[in-house]
């Protein structure tokens, strides 16, 4: 597969990225993105469960029950998250959304707003207001790479997953934007699986997508009040309806691995399974622990196989576990058995760290000896940048 | 109030601390602590709830079943926290607790034997048993200040409370451990609290002194499976019984600002103030969700008032709030309410970060607007010391 092909969105899509000097007035900087649909086509959304949440979330919520799940447009601002910002920032949002309806000439409902980046100050919208004839001007099928761009925050690089499935009968673009603030019970980033497939229930199809992708995710244990996740199809492509979650599943787990990777001062992906809990619950909540426990990421920032700490974590996720039956691995070395260690593994283990990331073993590999329940979880190690990135973001 | 007088342990204890090269073979620095009771006084203890338990906490359980909560000397070892090492830890730590019993010419079961540092190796038993004669030769009623120093580890410094309340009537003197790895739902580091008073139901008096003190605090969410409160009177002080909880609360939570001070890498303390909320154990899950938040604690690093992350915390801590109603204050500065932030007084709030700890107001003041639930929390910065003093721990 080509570099370009990559690039290129699902039939029926059209992208575009401009700068609006949102993220800094007068840059060149993208910090606008449109996702363009030919027609309106059905859609799906999963919002926040955050209680704080952004304006856009109830303006998305209002526009896809009036237009009964059909999205012509999605609009994405960067640098300004129109969150905790009140009535007028949900004006502001539903004038964006207008606005886009007005250039393209469709009802407002079918166009979705969504903003990413600091909380409390309201949007620049005149600015966001004058840019958007340009950018509805540039949309094209190969902008997705400008859209990307444009919608990151303290994103190093932009996330995109482009690709053919089952002898080309299938399309999928997935584009996402998530550095920090990243961890489950919600639409934990932006992101967005665009897909030239006939949706049928995209709603269920979106959240057992999300279930062991985006649901098992973190970079800092944080939610943010404003990501989103967007399920969208064109339905100009042959695949069958029931042949589509697994390779929109794949996506959406490649996009985890790059926000991942690209995880606020990150150096190392650390993909994470458990396996034999009580119950696939369970065995997500101890994943959740040891992806958010500072001293595993920590240890693993210095490549250090510390898996009492690993081990500890497990302890205190509040879930089932038979320390005399679990087992702990760093890749392949077996550090931890019958609630004994194995010291005789560890200089593997260190070598397995040391290494550069498989992406498809898992890095830590723990069963809890109790049932059948199992989880892959993506993280993060936490870095002194990780620090500096987030003690100077506003300031 | 003398330096000196602080240093002094409560009528009928002594205590003492020695270099047995646990934490480094052949060096002098302690590592080895004794806490001696004139006669068996009765004792309290909370342990850790992390399935992974430290090989001590089975032998304490035990010794104070057997004992019926009497308590002639506590042994505490740093650099080695006897933890996942199976069957033989135990007979370590009992072994231990033997050889001190010896000593002094007590039961086995008056003597608990306590652990800390890195988990997974055996004990040096024979390094401890060797140090035991002298370690209790030096016991002695000055001693807190060496015992305070051998059951350190990361910390950088021995944390001691010792005053006398009630016009002398009551005398405590608070010693901890505790740096890193801190985090609620246990004793959630090695704390021991001294007094002459007479202990009468002297577990429920420390449950509810950890309530309001150790089971608030945490410095980064990491709940170890070693560290123990414990509470332990000689009854020679004349404090009535039903005196005593208020002014044991105030030493434990003046040790927990100790602790959170010397937080791993910690710059500043925060004292978080959650007000407002439907319930007590509401505002502590709120309390906790804001002092766990690395988004938080990096702002905060950075000196930065970036309520809108501590908002957001609040938000996804999965309490009631009423976001209308709830306000949220850095210090004296009012910086949101009424759903809506006050950027006028951004300023006054970076003062406030700016400056000294009061450690008596708090630092992030919110209130939930929905009922009289009211919680105090400790907790530290998150900054790159952090990072680097965990990554390179073990390695």
């Amino acid at each position: 597969m080509s570099e370009r092909e990559i690039r290129y969105l699902p039939t029926g899509f059209q992208a575009a990225g401009i700068a609006a000097g949102i993220k800094e007035r007068g840059s060149d900087r993208l910090d606008l993105g449109l996702l363009l649909a030919d027609e309106a086509y059905p859609a799906a959304c999963l919002f926040t469960k955050n209680a704080l949440q952004g304006a856009h979330i109830p303006v998305c919520r209002e526009h896809l029950k009036r237009s009964g799940g059909l999205v012509r447009a999605i609009l994405v601002n960067a640098g300004n998250a129109n969150c905790a910002t009140g009535a007028e920032g949900i004006d502001d949002a539903f004038a964006c959304a207008e606005k886009v309806a007005e250039e393209i000439g469709c009802p407002t409902e079918q166009v979705l707003p969504m903003s990413t980046g600091v909380i409390g100050a309201r949007l620049p919208l005149d600015r966001i207001l004058d840019a958007i004839p340009g950018l509805v001007h540039r949309a094209a099928t190969n902008g997705a790479d400008d859209f990307a761009r444009a919608i990151l925050t303290t994103d190093t690089r932009p996330k995109i997953v482009a690709t053919r499935y089952l002898d080309g009968d299938l399309q999928i673009t997935g584009i996402a934007k998530g550095s920090g603030m990243i961890h489950p019970d919600m639409a934990t980033m932006l992101a967005f699986l665009l897909t030239d497939a006939r949706l049928v229930e995209p709603l269920d199809t979106l959240r057992s997508v999300a279930d062991q992708s985006f649901h098992c995710l973190s970079v800092d244990g944080d939610t943010s009040p404003n990501d989103s996740v967007v399920l969208w199809g064109s339905g100009t492509g042959s695949c069958p309806p029931d042949r589509l979650t697994r390779p929109l599943t794949r996506a959406a787990q490649e996009l985890c691995q790059l926000i991942a990777s690209d995880g606020e001062g990150a150096s190392r992906t650390i993909l994470i399974e458990v396996s034999g809990a009580a119950s696939d619950d369970e065995a997500r909540q101890a994943a959740a622990t040891i992806a958010t426990s500072p001293l595993v990421k920590t240890a693993i920032a210095g490549r250090d196989p510390n898996w009492g700490r690993i081990v500890s974590a497990v302890g205190r996720s509040g879930v089932s576990v038979d320390l005399a039956k679990a087992s702990l691995n760093i890749g392949t070395a077996r550090l931890f058995e019958n609630g004994r260690p194995l010291p005789e593994n560890e200089a593997a283990a260190s070598k397995w760290l040391n290494s550069e990331p498989d992406h498809s073993y898992p890095d830590i590999l723990c069963d809890l000896g109790v049932g059948d329940g199992l989880c892959r979880y993506w993280t993060c190690d936490l870095t002194a940048d990780y620090v500096r990135i987030n003690a100077d973001y506003r300031s």
